[in-house]
């Protein structure tokens, strides 16, 4: 894998940054939240979960313990899965006026997520968009550190605990985009394997397949070295093109979720299977948090947008949703048979890294060998593998291409050079039929 | 690998912390040095730089780099290879009157060290006894953050800019100890292959021997899981034994220097060497950041602290020295031999690591195979393959099991239960003849 780096000082960029929160794993590891908060000077908490936990035993514990500690708390839990703009600033303004020293968030991607924005808007009010990246929003940069935030994960997923980003909708555009800077990172990541334990199976599957995209986007991204070169370290963007040591996060998660991911799905309390796609979605997160992901994530973002009626079993919310890991996952497949073809090479790594043997593969043996593994995944953890079953039709393509290519951030980092077309042809295909 | 970490919840600790600062990586990046202070609010620096470097060019880079950003800055060059804390005490009395608001070390382990030191004793005055490890010293915590401190290694080597550990000598008791807690790590490494290249041979080859033995050594830790439980999450030692992440660092590590410690030894321009020794070097610093190292380690400290009147070229002080890696290196052949016997699955994936085909060796095999490699990788670097030759005899033996049996909180990380005997078995085989 090393000759991808060879360095051409010359030209591009020859740097990448890796910042990562501390990192507390284990098991049972969320009892010890109050204690870890007070570490932090946390006197009081606002904690952020979701209406799925909010009665649970697994969050009253996490309420004892900061009782426990003599830790003060509210609870926000008017957290959306797949927030919105709207939702955020909504959240926000429910807060506002509250005494808050720090915060908690317990639950998937969408509630820590939710945890950073409230900790940005509380911290330094702006107008949500101010923070959006741009071209949407301004992306501007908070003056200085955010309060304390302990993100406890209860999916093995979005990683978005260990990153300097966070993901949403923009209501009034119908777009997924969302905030990327260092100062929104959680301070401490507790990743305790138990808290996944009780993860109905579409939810299991769903952000098992993000895990797994993550590690092979990441993988697959060009190089760190491709970048044009910055004036500054501080224009240096958060997603900075695959690197060695994302690779070595990438090829292990994919390793994981490989082994681990059926069997999680299938017994939802098999402990071994949990504690390594915990840690697997931990590691991939610590990879794209600093590599980044490129078209499947992409194509996710419009699919999520548009979506109509449907929704997966485990995900009755009473509206429509493509969950984020189910979004990503149908493109998935077809962007790595197409992509194989360009960029064989680091394909094939991923190919080993599920247990094939790739010698003697021609390009177009691995895109397809690769997409066969992916498809049959998909029929496993029984996820649509194709776009129509989630009600899109050929109709749908052009605003579906068009929500795609707003996402340049994520196609500049294509191993390939990306154009319309590209995209136009990958929704045909996805669309199965 | 994964069959090690099981999970015994009733009777053991179930977790581990990992713990690192933000790690800028790639070439030329030092000159970006002054932006970096800046984005760290530092205005008056102390640049803390050791006599070798002092008059580089690379040195008057990073000084130019932040004069151009409007930094104000003073320099210590008065680093000590090997520090002691007399000297370290010495070095902060220089200072202490002193306006500094942020660190900048440019060196080897050493003069990371004295800059961890100095900014300890710096921001919370108190006599270093107070804060060096128990049971030497007193082990005490900080109040808070220290200072900003930008770490640039100018080796491949201890890790230093990522741990939270610092090593050095306490003159009167004539033992290595240190001081080891969560304040005094970095906050941010900048890691430049670049200075490593005017490294000289020795320099290199010692500093390498140290990234192979925190590799192998943290790979070979008992599992995290074997700890007693802690009360608190505060009790929870810096060290926790070896983990699934830092075993992805240490294999990684391991290969790396197998491919490229001969090549940048033989040709110190070799970029590519330097890159993936750099690379390697701050990868196995945070795998046994919070790992940690077991024997090679301490029986390392009683060997550099013993010496009389050896030093390797390169290392022309006008005083004795056996550099930290030498001094973990010749060790390391034998006491890996011994405990291959042991634990031989985890020292097969060594191997594995190092190229060999381990199907059907025997333990025995396995021991014999790994000290074939470790004493001819010794012999191509020129060090010495016994402690005869740094002029130990067997009358000394008994001071420097004293000294290593000193090292509990090494020894307690074996992965075997090493007691008195083990450790004199195993310098009589280490004196060579
Ligand atoms: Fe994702
Ligand atoms: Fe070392």
């Amino acid at each position: 894998m090393e000759g991808n780096y060879l360095i051409s000082t010359n030209f591009n960029d020859t740097a990448f940054v890796i910042n990562v929160p501390k990192i507390k794993f284990g098991m049972n590891t969320t009892k010890e939240v109050g204690k870890d908060a007070v570490g932090l000077k946390i006197k009081n908490a606002l904690v952020v979960v979701g209406p799925r936990l909010k009665d649970s035993k697994q969050f009253h514990d996490v309420l004892s313990s900061l009782s426990e500690s003599g830790i003060n708390y509210a609870v926000f839990d008017e957290v959306k899965t797949e927030p919105d703009d709207e939702n955020l600033t909504k959240g926000y303004e429910a807060i506002k006026g509250k005494k808050i020293d720090g915060l908690i968030s317990f639950g998937g991607g969408s509630t820590i997520d939710t945890a950073k924005i409230l900790n940005l808007l509380y911290k330094y009010p702006r107008d949500i968009n101010d923070y959006i990246n741009k071209p949407i929003g301004k992306g501007m940069i908070p003056e200085g550190d955010l309060l304390p935030h302990i993100a406890i994960p209860t999916t093995a997923g979005t990683g978005s605990e260990t990153t300097n980003v966070t993901i949403f909708d923009v209501e009034r555009l119908h777009v997924k985009t969302g905030i990327s800077n260092p100062f929104i990172r959680p301070s401490l990541a507790i990743i305790d394997p138990v808290n996944t334990l009780t993860m109905p199976p579409k939810v299991t599957a769903s952000t098992g397949l993000d895990v797994l995209n993550h590690a092979i986007e990441s993988y697959t991204s060009h190089p760190y070295t491709a970048r044009p070169p910055v004036a500054s370290p501080d224009e240096r963007p958060v997603y900075s093109g695959s690197t060695p040591i994302g690779d070595l996060f990438g090829l292990q998660a994919i390793e994981w979720v490989h082994k681990y991911l059926r069997r999680a799905f299938a017994d939802p309390l098999d402990l071994e299977a949990r504690y390594y796609m915990t840690m697997g979605a931990s590691i991939a997160g610590m990879g794209f948090g600093h590599v980044g992901v490129h078209i499947p994530h992409a194509m996710a973002y419009p699919i999520a947008g548009m979506i109509k009626k449907w929704h997966p079993d485990d995900y009755d919310f009473g509206y429509p949703i493509s969950p984020h890991g189910i979004s990503t996952a149908i493109p998935a497949a077809y962007v790595f048979r197409y992509l194989s073809k360009f960029v064989p090479e680091r394909f094939a790594d991923v190919l080993t890294a599920l247990g094939y043997d790739t010698e003697g593969m021609s390009a177009e043996d691995i895109g397809d060998t690769l997409y066969g593994y992916y498809i049959d995944l998909l029929h496993a953890l029984k996820i649509p593998d194709n776009l129509s079953d989630l009600d899109f039709t050929s109709s749908d393509i052009e605003k579906l291409v068009d929500g795609t290519m707003a996402q340049q951030r994520l196609i500049g980092l294509s191993p390939k050079k990306i154009d319309k077309s590209d995209i136009e042809f990958l929704f045909k295909e996805a669309m199965g039929r």
